[in-house]
């Protein structure tokens, strides 16, 4: 798998990682923050997960394949606690947590 | 600059990024999270900035005393936010902020 | 600044320090590994100075303007030593360079 | 499993990413580099994929066990490979990837 395969699962990852971001700190201006509280964690979560999978995947790493299956759960932890929630950034963010998990569940079942 | 002479400043802000992350996951379990946003978003950003500081001179690069100038600013203002409330994460991360603003500065003018 | 606004440096950082990072890994596998010993180095600085960038500004930080001055140096660094080689990898990483150098400049003065 | 329980495991981490950059670095300053180039592959690997095991346990995340389990298998990749080059960076990259792998392995089967 080349750098150039990778590329799709890669721009997918850090969206999410970028969207995940947002996401934390656009609840955190959000009237009712506690309501937010656990959409905070996972995005934090999930945008770490995101990072790392970018970056051993842009090594080539032949490590990429585990951590993109693990990318794939907790993107799918963070679309469906996001989904609950109408704000735009939360919607934008499960969209693209939605989009990420579905890369790397490929990436994790191909490589 | 060697990198043994970076180390006491990499180990303030590994510290630093450690004690950041676990403010803002644990303000995130408080009755009140509201009050504490500020405090969690300084908290992110700080953590963030102190992993770069702690990359940058682990590749004993030339751009360390730059990144510390940045990390040394961002340690106090979120030192300055988490010293105002009572909680024990608040204040053990106060504390490391400090010590890594110092830490920061010193390296910031040294390199 | 908002985070939209940002996009454009965000998408420039994570181009960039993928492209590096691609480099890096490539410049590995050459014949000749010593004479891409210092483009290496600069790709590791780069990559690392991007991706904290790119976080910061997925952040919405204050302090995104001071990490992209800094950021657009390190590009132009890496930019001018790519360069030198003709490998398609080190013309890719110099190209990718000189975009999120432009871009981090812009954004150093614009916020 | 506390943010505290967790600090043995994140202090491996961060010793042995900061031991990983900084072996690629002066690997990338020996004579003879292509000798050292799978060294520095797996160095940046295993650094990258510390950074991100150590940021998942400062955000006390229950993927931190995952993320563990892929370090220990990097870590211990990295510890073989620098164990055969005699140079004190390789040797202190050896025994701070076994270290952490040690530790890593633990965390993966405790949480």
């Amino acid at each position: 798998m080349s750098h150039q395969q990778f590329q799709k699962c890669i721009d997918a990852c850090v969206a999410c990682a970028a969207a995940c971001n947002h996401c934390a700190t656009s609840c955190l201006q959000e009237d009712d923050v506690k309501m937010m509280a656990l959409c905070i964690q996972l995005d934090l979560e999930c945008a770490a997960i995101c990072r790392a999978a970018a970056e051993v995947m842009t090594l080539s790493s032949g490590y990429s394949a585990h951590l993109c299956r693990i990318c794939a759960d907790v993107c799918k932890a963070c679309a469906d606690e996001c989904a609950k929630h109408d704000m735009e950034h939360c919607q934008t963010c499960a969209e693209a947590c939605r989009r990420c998990a579905e890369a790397c569940a490929q990436m994790a079942t191909a490589v």
